[in-house]
């Protein structure tokens, strides 16, 4: 498939211009940005909706939730209440792009918004090669996946800068060690942020309510 | 990114061409070829080891452990015992393509081979698009990634014949719903067979089995 790459590289380049336009837009703005990232099935949209219920009333949120097929992650999401919640459908791509990301920032008011979510497509190995104009990749695994995925699909690892580490209730229920999975992530990029969570029991959630929180104060204060 | 649809067409062109190829040399050996793909962490590898381990005196079984980094899943499954294991690492790719494939095949002995299981990258997206040359895909869904994943992943399910449904042993932890995940799956694919199953605890194994013996069975006679 070498055919492929100078192609794949020149959309790379013009996914990377278009995502540091983003990121520009949203600094200027003082707006967090976060691209969430997992396999399906990991938490992302339980961990928004837990977040936009709990936090609805400290920060000012909007939420881009991609999917394949389907809104019923942002028909979730509008259900948790209060936030600006906008689907976007990529129609069969395996990833976000900065051009998709960019159509909807269009038509969203950003005036008053302090934090950005943005939901990926639930695929552990594409989305780590499209910069959104995030300020960061939040990449979730869940206790029920097998602890070995930091070392299987490193990329994700590697260009994320926090891990959530999801159903924590469930450790027990399988040979999950939560201790080797944390080793395999910090091999992996060794300046991972860890947080360890229930998104359905709530452990582990007011940690991630106060980063959320303190990076927030940290951007307006930029 | 309009100036990638032809390239990308081309390659899966070719790609179609060489999986035909494939499909063709296993057919003359009488080999069921099984394409499994699902998220990361479905089952996969568990369901191959039990497999691998408990069919060996019924079966000759090969066996090319697709993944992105590491020989993780090979090793386990090498483990299991007997069989002809072999990896496939992409280097980053998300999925397995017919060229990885035949370059693997050329190097495999065949003569007396019943089933080859083609393990594929977790990924419920990127694999769906890649014929490998193989019988039929078989989707695993896990009872703790979400009953509407059917619906998000259409093309995956689409394109698959048989789907198993794993880690029935964890029901009633998540609000997960069983049937709601079947009738899902079953409105994007209505042929699709469904299995239930519990790889760590052994139930609906059995039915698999047969299901993969009847299989055999059916190729030979052809």
């Amino acid at each position: 498939m070498s055919t492929n790459i100078p192609i794949e590289k020149k959309v790379l380049s013009e996914n990377d211009r278009l995502a540091a336009k983003i990121r520009t837009e949203l600094t200027d703005r003082r707006i967090v940005a976060l691209n969430l990232v997992s396999s399906p099935g990991s938490g992302k949209t339980s961990l928004l909706e837990r977040t936009l219920e709990t936090m609805r009333d400290r920060l000012q949120m909007a939420l881009i939730a991609g999917d394949v097929q389907t809104e019923n992650d942002a028909a979730r999401l509008t259900r948790a209440g209060g936030t600006i919640v906008r689907p976007l459908i990529t129609g069969g791509a395996c990833h976000l792009d900065a051009r998709m990301v960019s159509g909807v920032l269009d038509e969203l008011d950003l005036s008053r918004v302090d934090v950005l979510f943005i939901e990926n497509v639930g695929n552990l190995v594409c989305p780590s090669s499209y910069d959104l104009g995030e300020d960061m990749k939040v990449v979730l695994i869940s206790t029920t996946e097998g602890d070995d995925k930091p070392l299987k699909y490193p990329s994700m690892f590697r260009r994320s800068s926090v891990m959530v580490l999801n159903k924590i209730d469930l450790l027990g229920t399988s040979n999950f060690d939560p201790e080797r999975v944390k080793a395999n992530a910090l091999q992996i990029n060794g300046n991972l942020k860890i947080l360890e969570v229930s998104c359905t029991r709530g452990d582990g959630l007011d940690e991630w309510y106060e980063w959320l929180a303190g990076m927030v104060k940290a951007k307006k204060k930029r």
